[in-house]
């Protein structure tokens, strides 16, 4: 029913994530409809993402260069590194201020299920460069999952083994900042209890 | 925070309709960890549809070349024209397999208070079709919202002034198929009744 250069459009558009058929049709009519200079600025975007930016060679977070702008601060302690599953995950921690280390992005999460052992995630080049370089404490900060917790575990068994001077940390769990006892789940509470601290 | 491509391309996905910042964000952090060929072919796929797809010249609908399919497809009863707001509504009326006829696309509806007049709309256009070519009918399936609906009385009048041969009809407004009375309002529920058809 479609021109065939639509359809091949909603057909991508709908490989996003989140994006279903109705979605991918209604943005697809949008970039027909909207100046050319705005649909063709989007594509030019993607094209442009996808070729300057690639991986840092140290901590694998995203790059423009060999090295990514965190991994290329001097001011940022390299004696300190909080892990992470995905890129993303780089932004809300930065946007705490209250980070002043390096970042190591594992690339996703243990999750034997989903086929997703250690060797592909980057915990070996983590290991790596925790025992080489004088480093004094990594802090696990992946999700507050099952698979995340999970690679916690590991990372911290794997640390103790090659980098017994090395401090690993993780995130605190507890109840989120605003949260009311009511609603709080008995999980999420039992670790608020658990992880309670002196006033 | 984010690398200045990263950042360009957040911006232009966020100008999609129904997109914040937040998905926008999401999707651009999946188009770079994804395939270089997915996130590339998406890119090609909006350049393509905005250098390949025009509009119909006879009745404003998508069109690869000077005339759209539908106009192209003798099959098609020219006497008979379904007045619609935009080329995406096209799609459910196709979908439905019973309109033998063919399509004019307004690119819109009567809305003053956003600046929208028939001259914005291609109505002189269908005017000029109706009273041209031995028009029988004009089917308006404008929305059934307010400017919709003012859309449909402009266009009748319109056409009453200019073809008066030409029969205008609407669409039928009621119950959608499934509905309960219970759940249905007052204005779609008075419509159905007034509208009501011997069994």
């Amino acid at each position: 029913m479609l021109a065939p250069p639509v359809n091949r459009l909603v057909t991508e558009l709908a490989r996003l994530p989140g994006i279903g058929q109705r979605t991918a049709q209604r943005l697809a009519f949008h970039l027909l409809s909207t100046a050319d200079d705005e649909a063709l600025d989007l594509a030019e975007a993607i094209r442009e993402v996808k070729e300057t930016v690639g991986r840092c060679e140290t901590c694998f977070n995203l790059a423009v260069g060999p090295r990514c702008r965190i991994c290329e601060d001097e001011r940022r302690d390299p004696a300190l590194i909080c892990v992470v599953e995905q890129p993303s995950d780089v932004i809300p921690l930065e946007r705490t201020h209250e980070f002043p280390g390096r970042y190591h992005v594992l690339g996703g999460a243990l999750s034997p299920i989903d086929g997703i052992d250690p060797e592909d995630l980057r915990i070996a080049e983590l290991v790596e460069r925790a025992s080489a370089n004088g480093v004094r404490e990594v802090v696990v900060a992946t999700n507050s999952t099952t698979t995340g917790e999970a690679t916690a575990l590991y990372i911290a068994d794997a640390l103790r083994g090659r980098a017994p001077e090395v401090a690993v940390t993780r995130l605190a769990s507890g109840l989120p900042v605003g949260a009311d006892l009511e609603y709080a789940d008995e999980v999420t509470l039992g670790k608020a209890l658990r992880g309670r601290r002196e006033l």
